[in-house]
């Protein structure tokens, strides 16, 4: 089976590169009653679009989308929801010069021998504009979670370089989140944060970071042993993300250091009887399934690939050559991906919630 | 759709508890003509059984597997595979007192809450004697991907607790990984660390530590855009393993503090013709497909949850209580954890090749 | 993906060759709680199983099965239940003369085509045997159905060569259907199936029939548009059947010559208060959604491809030769069918009220 | 999982009403490098359209679709190939009076009994407006299965109520099909099947009839037992076609009355060495698996729901009512269907021909 589908319960297959006709997504397996518009959906897309702020790409794109199927008098049926933005800033000639060259670190050479032929006009599936169709999708399990089961999510940038904020991730509320360019909640090391994109910026280069990403108010019960583990799926979902390399569920790779004593996290029973640990090295899972703890995660993102430095690299036909990117990109990627990250996680949650409903 | 089944090409659906008949698993998908017999299978499952050394569990179990179907004279069909070991060691008293206590760490809480019931005798599911089935499919996978396409899998311990290896991981033969009992291919790390373990395990404790997996022979063009990229999958097959926290590829969390211009590997022809790259930060993939260099990742494993020191915890019913095991457990889990390690990798690998015949 | 599994949200994956190790069947998306020992099963198999009759082969196998997995404590705990039989009745010798033949209207050929090998002892995955499985699982969804959906399903045989019954299919119980050994509820029209079935033996010959599904109590509204209509499911399940050749849903062929007007079933309000219609051409599935009215559907089989009379084929290396077979199969295979037509349709429905669930 | 997609391999995602904003389909899996445009694709939905002809629907639609996404250079890429037609020949008025009424025999209130709520402008997804979708992917099935495996389909209209070609299926050819506006190969059974519909429509009624399916040059070995087998899945694939209620394979249900020693298809050797059945009872698949013989089923579709003629009926709240269709229908569904069935079960064999691929 190919692989542009994602989910089983709530499935979405996407479409679209970002020179071609348009991205989007299918959407199978919406719950009907569902009230929704695209002005539900517009503005998670526009904490993702190009050209927000003094710290992304100058490239402009509006990514303004449109509900073509699966609602009927603003609420959804049930049946097949599509959202698609057409392709507009279309510019063959910045591509015209990259259609020999193979760049460094993208996936025009894994295209190549994978497929034989490939898309050189922006990278084909591989370009960012895909995940596009993936935030548009999230959005709507967002607002379901949010309505139908009182789950809420909410991610935010915790590092860029070696700047990071401390701060809490149950104390961080989306408010918080944009209240800066660069989505840290931690308003001092946002200003530094910003400072070092910026410099990173001026110098033609890139780098990279972590996001943190919080699930609140998911019950107890989620996710399906053994394999379709909820952490295991989330995991899938953020590494499905293009330039993450790392992906954490709770104390994550510190708990290689650490002794079962301390990493264990007892229970107890709090004032409403609910079945509480008192600490949460868990990251709110527990043998694939949700404990009722908030779920913490992190997803390491690699700096850009694209860089205005010089770098060498060979030609289709293994010539070497050098190449040197004009300016159209992000220095980091990490303020436009939060979003992404919350709408991957939100389609792994309103998934398994789904899935959980069948099995019982 | 439940969670009991892994790949799409090479499908296996795993079965049993630690308590009940049997453990096993169907493989469905196999290609016909492949050589196998259970003398196949038994060496890589020794590696995993309780009991093999002194820093293992005491607890013996023999794990003798049978292949019930799926081979005729000796070859395989193309029908599915069905593999099982019957259940021996049964101590339903050892598990007696623990019918009423949640033991923290475990998903003893998380089954009850998902399923409203729980086999209280050894976990269930959620016991390690699942990955029994896993490793003997992975097993076979090896055999294939070695004898058709020239794949080569091998993973050691690359950290218990802070006690860590700097070899390098292209370096590391099979061979040095079971030269002893921790499987560290670098002999005076690997006293240090059984070193390190024993003594944990005398302060009936525990302790966490780091895999590292290395496949040698992937070809470029494995992996399928855009959710079902190659560590994606990778990724979601780690995180599927008990006590797994975290997943890396190539430079993982390490990227989040690099800039563009370093972190990007340089192509260049090698002397045979072939498309390489000088540095391999990527782990071998790119944009979720495999760029022919050897593919590398990092597993962290938090440790062992069942500890001999007493805990505080609460009883089914909400009443605090302690609990103190008794000592048939793993101080930690990382030696037999390996060969699930390989077995994991292999099923995603051999899936994806057998996708990719498919797509083109 | 390969083809050994069937189901979505109630997944069985069959395995098992008539002369390997075993037959059976792992179930994966049992809900938990449902009381289950071998005893609720085995009934079904006996139904099934060879020499239960004078008009079936006179080859005999116990078909005695065992649950394996996924029930602990008498109940169910919904993970993957695992059942097998063990094969007893192996006599490769009846297969050695058979190996380089090519039987007509058997799967060997095709399974050569296939695969590039095959297990010449019986057949392989089409023999019969492997219906075990599938009557096994069909078993415990009966039970699910009767016990928490107020679902029942009855099939029986409707027609044996020209011999057919005119009985109201809503009116039969499965109590008239076990009234004799040929499972038609119509008891003077069962006498002339057995003897017809009694002279078609004698003749050394076989012969086909049809058998009609019942299903009572199914609630409107299961079904998924567009492919995964009701009946579609229903259609596939049937034809997955060995020697199945038709399948009619409601007014099914008949529906070829009939106008709108007299076709359509004109919907009423009965005296509780339902929506029904007043005919029931739609055979209880309109737009591939139940209606609420019984499901009421036809499997056509063909008569079985091994006879005792002599024909003529080809050897495997493409040399003319005769072939005889020496008296162990069934004159008819419908009597024996019976329960496997049930169990499919208890897996169709399962599975579609479990997604119907999900998807609310 | 929802049930809006079909296939595995060369999967297929439908979204879309008849009066929402568009129809179209998201195919994953096509291989590249298939020479592609619109001009590929129109023909076959020129065959489908409404008011092509005397006998069909005076209701114009143009059906004019485009190439979103998956084509670069005039050929696929391997990615998603998104197809789509804006919807645009709304009339809401015409359904403002249907909304409250339950239409026999259509999915009104399946769909609502189903999800809690309907989108009463043209029935949603039962809407025949879907089978645009399919027949778009089904052309790209058809290019490829042509140009790359040398299989190819023809189907036609065997029958009209009682009117009915003894054509030998064979012989049958696309231009002889396209050759009248009925469908039907046999010139002079075409003109009384013609008179036969225009009666029927004149008399404000509907018929219903037979579709031969053909498929020539399918190699021995596609299909997978035991569940998908080659003719389960095109079983499945006709049923889930609007009104149809009955599927047959070679001999179908005229195989009930049949004997084994006549039913059986024996081997020979041609003079090219092939492995040929003398007949082809079989219809071309043998234990769920192509023979190499051409394929042969049929498809048995009800008469149209929506007539001309006064129906009783209720509304939503059980009122008793009457129904009388304005107009805007087809008397007869047949030949309009044809590139349906040819649609379907190009997307059937594709599928199995590239899992097959996979599976080697």
């Amino acid at each position: 089976m190919p692989g542009n589908s994602f989910g089983q319960s709530f499935r979405i297959s996407t479409f679209g590169e970002s020179h071609g006709g348009a991205v989007g997504v299918v959407i199978d397996g919406c719950p009907p009653g569902l009230l929704l518009s695209e002005s539900d959906i517009q503005p998670e897309l526009d904490r993702r679009k190009p050209g927000q702020s003094a710290i992304t790409t100058p490239r402009k794109e509006e990514d303004t989308i449109k509900i073509l199927s699966g609602v009927f008098e603003g609420k959804t049926t049930g049946t097949p929801i599509m959202i698609m933005a057409v392709n507009q800033d279309q510019r063959p000639k910045d591509y015209e010069k990259l259609k020999d060259v193979l760049r460094p670190s993208h996936a025009d050479y894994t295209y190549l021998a994978k497929y034989g032929l490939r898309d050189w006009m922006g990278s084909g599936r591989a370009s960012a504009r895909e995940t596009l169709a993936r935030v548009a999708a999230g959005a709507i399990a967002k607002k379901f979670l949010k309505e139908r089961a009182g789950i809420s999510l909410v991610s935010y940038v915790e590092q860029v370089g070696s700047v990071r904020t401390e701060i809490d991730p149950e104390s961080v509320s989306s408010a918080a989140v944009e209240s800066n360019i660069v989505r840290c909640p931690d308003s001092s090391v946002a200003q530094q944060m910003i400072a070092l994109i910026e410099k990173v910026r001026d110098e033609h280069d890139s780098i990279g970071g972590i996001i943190r990403g919080v699930i609140h108010g998911c019950p107890a019960g989620l996710g399906e042993p053994v394999f379709d583990k909820l952490h295991a799926d989330l995991g899938k979902a953020m590494l499905s993300i293009n330039a993450v390399k790392g992906f954490e569920i709770g104390s994550g790779f510190s708990a290689a250091t650490q002794r079962g004593s301390t990493h264990n996290d007892p229970y107890y029973r709090d004032a409403q009887g609910n079945v509480r640990t008192r600490t949460n090295n868990a990251g709110g899972v527990l043998g694939g399934i949700s404990t009722g703890e908030t779920i913490l995660f992190r997803v390491a993102f690699k700096p850009v690939a694209t860089i205005g430095k010089e770098q060498s690299t060979i030609t289709l036909s293994g010539t070497p050559t050098t190449l040197q990117a004009s300016g159209r990109h992000d220095p980091c990627v990490l303020p436009r991906a939060v979003p992404i990250v919350d709408a991957m996680a939100a389609l792994v949650v309103i998934d398994h919630f789904l899935r959980h409903v069948a099995g019982r």
